[in-house]
């Protein structure tokens, strides 16, 4: 087991009908901003809910945060900040809606360009405003963790920063704020929070037993619930175990410990940079493609995920491997969601510009071994097509 | 799944030689308290690391605390705090030293009779002097949780109590640290870690699947390393394991949004209080009778338990059950801990004082439907002869 460090003060408060809450959680007299993405906040209730829990506060709202946050729109609401004096952050969405506010709540008070707290990812960090969040799309972890993914769309940047100061206080977890979702964004939701275990699981062994199999349990809780939440929308207890799985599959907590890998991350976030590509969508094309160029120096955890995972136990190795990947394959496009990047229009003539941007983002030496080199992101590209 | 709240601000710090990180992790300038044990934290070294991680700052010592830790031992603690003005406390120990100080730490400023502390299971307490732990027992989860067991001598009573205020505020986990404790108590550690994720663990489905699958993931750990602790001492990965799994056992991770037992602690409370019998040792008589005699409230559960832990799929659903409540005592006498307490010297002569404080104790519905009344009980308690 490797050594490590881990501290996660964010309260969450799970369940139906918690969001009356936010009168306890958020402080007397705080003079709040409510950061949201589209409209269906307004349409579905919630923000309305929302209101009535911050009782006689002082609120206001900022809504249009885009589903790839941008660094453009999201010093807009610096600047509504500045201007009212705003003390406390509010984010209702899902996890473009609290990167963002992540973002917004580093930069209010940043002595500098804020566009550095990217650039540094998160190193320049020294303070922020306090936030809570109320979760309403179950997928990236962000309502329980330290990170943040933020867009600039004058340089197609896509760039990561993570910093103790940005832990949400709280965040609010009620899974029936899930029913009036697309489908197709709780399939990115499964996918998404399936790719996040995979990236700190699927590296190499360390006798890390128990790390291993609490993400083995997400796994198989993402595997049995996937065809659940997608058939009965209102199904609380099926959202309830996504919700949470989704929670715990990038808090901090199986990751502690053990190696991560993160370049099927680093490579899907290029493609939606570049292309407007759902996230999930990216990472559904590259996970599959990226295991299998991998295979040797991954052999091991590969043979570990094709059994506990997939119940596969007879074959050669390779060929239990080989299952295993087509597994995973097979269970994303089970939820609607295509795994081939010809499927969203990319073909071998887009990989050049891919490459590129990863060059001039840093992205050189990815992986738990760092040496997924730009060749080693050549060939994922390639037999991700 | 059940709602719940999650909160847990502990800092975890894990790996070898990390007590040198003592001197990040203490405030600068704070007039520090180390409480301790017996002398072996002396003779193996550790409490001179400690003192070398501390630097420059104001140290006292204060051992001596008992393995079930005293309310008259620990005001002890609390007069020399008042006396010397000292603002923080660092438990090195297992979890008698950490109880007791989270007693302590709560007792320092308490506006009353601090055993009220225990009476109002921590109700009363607002406010605690700041604390971190050196582990050097894994066993009771203490150090990354909010509550506390205290004795009190004259009144032989074993209290629990629960704040927010008593979260360590980072506990270091070095597993070269448990080296060199005996064998008996290592054993016991894996007991204690063991039961407590039964507490958890072992009642009734409420579809919470990550949480069935984390806590089995825990027991199917201490399965497999309980004979490899034993074994080798200075087997790191083994102790490393050991150490993560009896911390995640009991930080209330596994219990949020599921129901809970703990009858099985309850009635070993008294064990322990009237007759001296190890903490663990008490759990391990108590709980494979706990589970005979509430098999049919536990029988889906117990089914589960027999099929996932102990890989029990053949007989009837009534064998599969014994075999699995059989395992597990064969799992305990693996360790070398006797599971009936007849072996503790005890005869079914002994049951009706334990009756009698259960009943002073106000434990008189126990259990996560609150039918273990004192008949249930005693009921246990013959089983466990």
């Amino acid at each position: 087991m490797l050594n490590f460090d881990l501290h996660n003060p964010t309260r969450i408060v799970f369940g139906a009908k918690t969001v009356s809450r936010l009168d306890e959680l958020v402080p007397a007299g705080a003079r709040v901003l409510i950061l949201y993405g589209g409209e269906s906040a307004r349409r579905n209730g919630t923000l309305a809910e929302v209101r009535a829990g911050l009782g006689q506060r002082e609120v206001h709202e900022f809504g249009g945060i885009e589903p790839n946050p941008s660094y453009e729109t999201l010093m807009e609401a610096v600047a509504l900040i500045q201007r009212k004096g705003l003390n406390f952050l509010l984010a209702v969405g899902g996890g473009s809606v609290i990167d963002g506010t992540k973002f917004v709540a580093a930069a209010v008070d940043y002595p500098g360009d804020p566009w550095e707290i990217m650039e540094s990812h998160g190193a320049t960090v020294h303070r922020a405003l306090p936030f809570g969040t109320v979760l309403t799309l179950p997928a990236t972890g962000s309502e329980m963790n330290k990170g943040s993914v933020v867009s600039k769309k004058a340089t197609k940047a896509k760039l990561v920063f993570a910093s103790e100061h940005v832990f949400p206080r709280f965040s609010i977890l009620d899974p029936t704020k899930t029913y009036s979702l697309p489908l197709p964004q709780v399939a990115n939701g499964v996918v998404d929070a399936f790719t996040h275990v995979m990236e700190q699981y699927l590296t190499y062994p360390v006798d890390g037993r128990v790390q291993d199999r609490f993400a083995e349990g997400l796994l198989q809780t993402l595997v049995e619930i996937g065809a659940e939440v997608m058939a009965k929308p209102d199904n609380y207890d099926a959202r309830a175990n996504l919700m949470w799985t989704a929670t715990l599959a990038l808090n901090g907590l199986i990751v502690a410990g053990v190696p991560e890998d993160w370049s099927t991350h680093m490579i899907g976030h290029e493609l939606t940079a570049l292309h407007g590509i759902d996230h999930a969508r990216t990472l559904a094309a590259v996970l599959p493609a990226n295991l299998q160029v991998r295979r040797e120096a991954k052999r091991a955890k590969l043979l570990q995920y094709a059994e506990r995972i997939w119940n596969i136990t007879e074959g050669s190795e390779d060929e239990r491997i080989g299952i295993a990947i087509t597994s995973t394959r097979v269970f994303f496009e089970s939820l609607g969601v295509p795994t081939r990047l010809r499927e969203y229009g990319l073909n071998a003539g887009h990989i050049d510009e891919v490459i590129a941007q990863l060059e001039a983002h840093g992205m050189t030496a990815l992986g738990e071994h760092e040496d997924v080199t730009l060749a080693v992101s050549r060939q994922i590209l390639e037999a991700a097509l």
